[in-house]
C-alpha cells in the first residue's frame, strides 16, 4: 500500500469537535469590553452572537457534538482527503515523508465552510435572519454566502479593498451564492467612512473590515455578526481538520513529527493542529514540533506582544489578550489576504506563549516560488496564504536531505489557488513585492495598546 | 444509509478503460486522408499520434488495461464522488432521484485530465518531447498542460480567442503548469494566419484551434498532436468516469432511468454513458434513455448532417462520418467554449443515427438559470458546459413532478465553474445573448462538404 491517498468513509467520520480550552496549560485571560475594560458577560455578546456559539466560546467540555443538519452539509466535501506528497518528495530527493491534508474541495474552495456552515445553523435556529461578516483574500466570505444560502439567511460581506480588487472571482462567486458584498473601508459604516476621510486610498485591512460588519450588525435588526477566524468557537468548529488527519494516520499506522499551517487569525492552524495539540499537551507526544507559519509582511505572533488589543481597528470588538501588532496596524497589501490580521487567536498566543508551538515568517516570493514547485508536482494549485505552509515543508524536507532524517512532516492545504492566479503570475513575471514588517509603524501602533 | 456521497475505496476503482468499438450496432465508417480521400492507414496518423494511441483507436478489445502510471496520476483526485443532489430535489418537489457525478475535483477542475494523463504518458514512453493541442473554453488545454508538465512534455496550446479573453485565468493556470499559450486563430501557423487575413476580428472556434495544432505539430521536430475530444481513444480514456459511476450505483442497489451529459467532441458524454450503453446495446437494458445536451448555438448532433467532412476548417484533420454543421461553420461566443465544435465524435453520432441517443439542446440563459439554482442548492458552481446538463435534468425532474414518476436521473457534472464566474455575472446582469443556430451560414457551411 502506498498512501497516495487515504480516504475515510461514513463510518470513520468524526461526528463531535475537540475542544482544546480544557487541555490548555493555562486559562486564557478573560475577554474585555471595549468600553468599560471589565471582563466581558454572556450578555455583552449577545448583539454580535446567537446563544449557541457564546456558549461554545468558553465551553469546557472537552467535545462537541456536531449537529445532523450541520453533518449533513459538510458530507458534501467531507471528509477531505490526506495525500502522501510522493512526487514532490521525489523531486526534493528528501528521505521525509512528505503528507497535506486538502481541504480545496469544498464548494467554496477551502477550509473556511467548516465553521461558516455551524455558524449560519445556530444563527438560523435561533431566528436570526441576517449575517455580517468582513473577509480578507475572500474565501472566508464566500465560505458564509455559501452557509447562509443553504440556511436561507441574508449575507453581508465586507472584503478588505486590496483583496477585492485582486480578486474580482471571488466577488462574483459570493453573488452566485446569494450574498452581497462591498470593497470596505466603504461608505455604508461609521467605521469604514471615517477610515476613508484619513486615508481615500487605503488597501484596507481585517481590522478595518471587522469594525465595519460588527457596526452593521449592532445597528440592524435581527442581524448578528460572524467571525471566520481568531475566536474560539471558530476554531473549535475547523478541529473537524485534525480530527479526520488523526484518524487517517491511524489507518495507516503513522503520527506525524512535525506539522505546518499558516497563520492569519489561526482558524486553519486551529483546526488542524488542536486535535495532535491535545497528545502533546497531555504528553503522549511531547516530542511533536508544532509550527505556525506567518507573512514577513504581518508577524503577529513572532514579532508583536503579548497583550490585551481590540481585535479591531474602530475598537468596537472585544479586547482579547494576544499576540499584536497593534489595532491600527494596516499590513502592506500581499497577496495571501488572509494572513493579513493584526492579531492572532488567544488560544495559538497561549500556546506560543509557553512555547508549546513555534513560528517561522516568509516573504511573498519564497512562498509562489514553493507553491509553484508544489503545483508542479503534485497537481494541485494551492493558495497563498496555504504556501506558507509549502514553503516551510519544503525547507524542512530539504534539511532532512542534508541531514537524512525520515522524518514524517504534514501540512494543511488549506484552499485552492484558483483566485489567485494572477498573483502566480506576478511571481513569474518578478512583480511580487517582498514586503518587510515596518518595525516603525509598528511600534507607533503598539503605543496604541489600550490601558486595562 | 442516505446515499448523499458514495465513494469507492481503492480495491474498487476501475483498472481498465471499456472500449465499446466492438458493441456498436454497426462497424463505423472508416475515417479518410484529407488530402487523398482514401481510408486512413495507421502510417497516416504516425504522424500526429504515437503508436499506442493509433492501436487503441482501432482495437476491437474490449476492455483495456490502464498503465499503472496513469493509474497513480488518476489517484489524486480518482475516484470522483457520486452524489445524491436532495436539496436540488427538494427545491423541485420532484419524486425524481437525482445523482451527479463530481469531476470538478480534478487539478484542471474537470474531467479532462483522464485523457490528457494518458496520453502524455504514451507520447512520453516513445520519446515524443512535445505536444500541441487545442483548447476552447480553457478545460482541455489546463489539463493537457497539467498531464504534460507531470511527464517533462513540453505543451503548445491554441486556445480559441473568444474565451482567451472571456477567461484570463485559464492562460495563467496553463502556465503554472509549464504549458505556452497563444490565442488562435494566431500568427504562429499558416492556418492562423490565412484565417487572420479573412476576418481580422474572428471569435475563433475549436475547428480553427485544431488546423493550427495540427500544423504545428507537422512542422516540429519531435512533436505531436493531442485531441481533448471526438476521436475513439479519448472517448476510450474518458470511461473511467463511467465505469466508476456504475459501481457506485451497485454499492447503492440502483440503476439509472435516465442518463444526460453535455456534448460537443462528446469526451464527456461518451466517457460516461459508454459503460451504461454497452447494457442497453447488449439488450440487458433496454428501456435506459440516454440523453446528449447540446447549445442552441451550435446543435452539431441535433441539426447536423450525419456525413462525412473535416475534423477542423484548414482540412488538415482526417475526414470522418459524423454529425455535423460544416467544418467552416463557426459558432457564436457563447460562454460554453467546450461545446463551440461544428462535428461530434464518430462513435456518438451513430449511436445517434441508430437512435440509441437522443438529444436536446439549450439556450445560455437557461442553462445559467439552472446552473445558478444547482449552486444554490447544492454548492457546486459548475461549469457552463456540464449547465446543460443540468438544465435537461432540471426539466425531467420537473416533468417528473407532474406525473409522480420516481425515476432515477443521473449526470455528469464534467467541471468547475470557478473560471466562468464572469458568465455568470453576466446572466445575472442580463447581459447574455441567447445565440441561435444561424440556418443560412450553415447552410452554406453544408455546401463545403468534401465528396467522397
Amino acid at each position: 500500500m502506498d498512501f497516495t491517498k487515504t480516504i475515510l468513509d461514513e463510518n470513520e467520520f468524526p461526528k463531535r469537535w475537540y475542544n482544546i480550552l480544557p487541555d490548555l496549560p493555562e486559562q486564557l485571560a478573560p475577554p474585555l469590553h471595549p468600553l468599560t475594560k471589565e471582563p466581558l458577560g454572556p450578555k455583552d455578546l449577545q448583539p454580535l452572537f446567537p446563544l449557541e456559539i457564546i456558549k461554545q466560546e468558553v465551553s469546557t467540555e472537552r467535545f462537541i457534538d456536531i449537529p445532523a443538519a450541520v453533518l449533513d452539509i459538510y458530507r458534501l466535501w467531507r471528509p477531505t482527503p490526506l495525500y502522501r506528497a510522493r512526487r514532490l518528495e521525489a523531486a526534493l530527493k528528501t528521505p521525509a515523508k512528505i503528507f497535506y491534508k486538502w481541504e480545496g474541495v469544498s464548494p467554496p474552495g477551502s477550509h473556511k465552510p467548516n465553521t461558516a456552515v455551524a455558524q449560519a445553523y445556530y444563527n438560523m435556529k435561533e431566528g436570526v435572519e441576517r449575517l455580517t461578516t468582513e473577509t480578507g483574500a475572500g474565501q472566508w466570505g464566500s465560505a458564509l454566502s455559501f452557509a447562509c444560502n443553504l440556511f436561507s439567511l441574508e449575507c453581508m460581506v465586507y472584503m478588505v479593498r486590496a483583496s477585492y480588487e485582486q480578486k474580482p472571482y471571488r466577488k462574483m462567486m459570493i453573488e452566485v451564492w446569494g450574498g452581497r458584498i462591498v470593497p470596505s473601508p466603504s461608505t455604508q459604516t461609521k467605521a469604514g467612512r471615517a477610515t476613508l476621510e484619513r486615508d481615500p486610498k487605503t488597501p484596507g485591512s481585517l481590522g478595518i473590515a471587522i469594525s465595519e460588519a460588527v457596526e452593521d450588525a449592532m445597528t440592524h435588526e435581527n442581524t448578528k455578526y460572524s467571525l471566520g477566524s481568531v475566536l474560539n468557537h471558530v476554531l473549535l468548529h475547523q478541529t473537524i481538520i485534525g480530527l479526520e488527519v488523526k484518524k487517517q494516520f491511524e489507518k495507516i499506522g503513522l503520527y506525524p513529527d512535525s506539522i505546518y499551517c499558516c497563520v492569519g487569525g489561526g482558524s486553519n492552524f486551529g483546526g488542524f493542529t488542536f486535535p495532535f495539540l491535545k497528545d502533546k499537551l497531555n504528553g503522549t507526544k511531547a516530542e511533536l514540533e508544532v509550527i505556525a507559519c506567518e507573512p514577513e509582511a504581518c508577524p503577529s505572533i513572532t514579532r508583536g506582544l503579548f497583550a490585551y488589543d481590540f481585535g479591531d481597528t474602530a475598537k468596537l470588538a472585544p479586547i482579547v489578550k494576544m499576540y499584536t501588532l497593534g489595532h491600527g496596524f494596516i499590513p502592506s497589501p500581499i497577496h495571501a489576504g488572509g494572513l493579513r490580521y493584526h492579531g492572532a487567536s488567544p488560544i495559538i498566543s497561549l500556546l506560543a506563549k509557553k512555547k508549546v508551538i513555534s513560528t517561522q515568517t516568509f516573504h511573498q516570493n519564497a512562498t509562489f516560488q514553493a507553491a509553484t514547485l508544489f503545483a508542479q508536482t503534485e497537481g494541485f494549485i494551492v493558495a497563498p496564504e496555504s504556501a506558507h505552509a509549502v514553503r516551510a515543508v519544503i525547507d524542512e524536507a530539504l534539511r532532512c536531505k542534508r541531514t537524512g532524517e525520515e522524518k514524517i512532516i504534514v501540512f494543511n492545504n488549506s484552499g485552492h489557488g484558483n483566485f489567485d492566479l494572477a498573483a502566480y503570475e506576478a511571481f513569474f513575471t518578478q512583480k511580487l513585492v517582498d514586503y518587510s514588517y515596518p518595525e516603525q509603524l509598528v511600534r507607533k501602533a503598539m503605543r496604541d495598546l489600550p490601558e486595562v
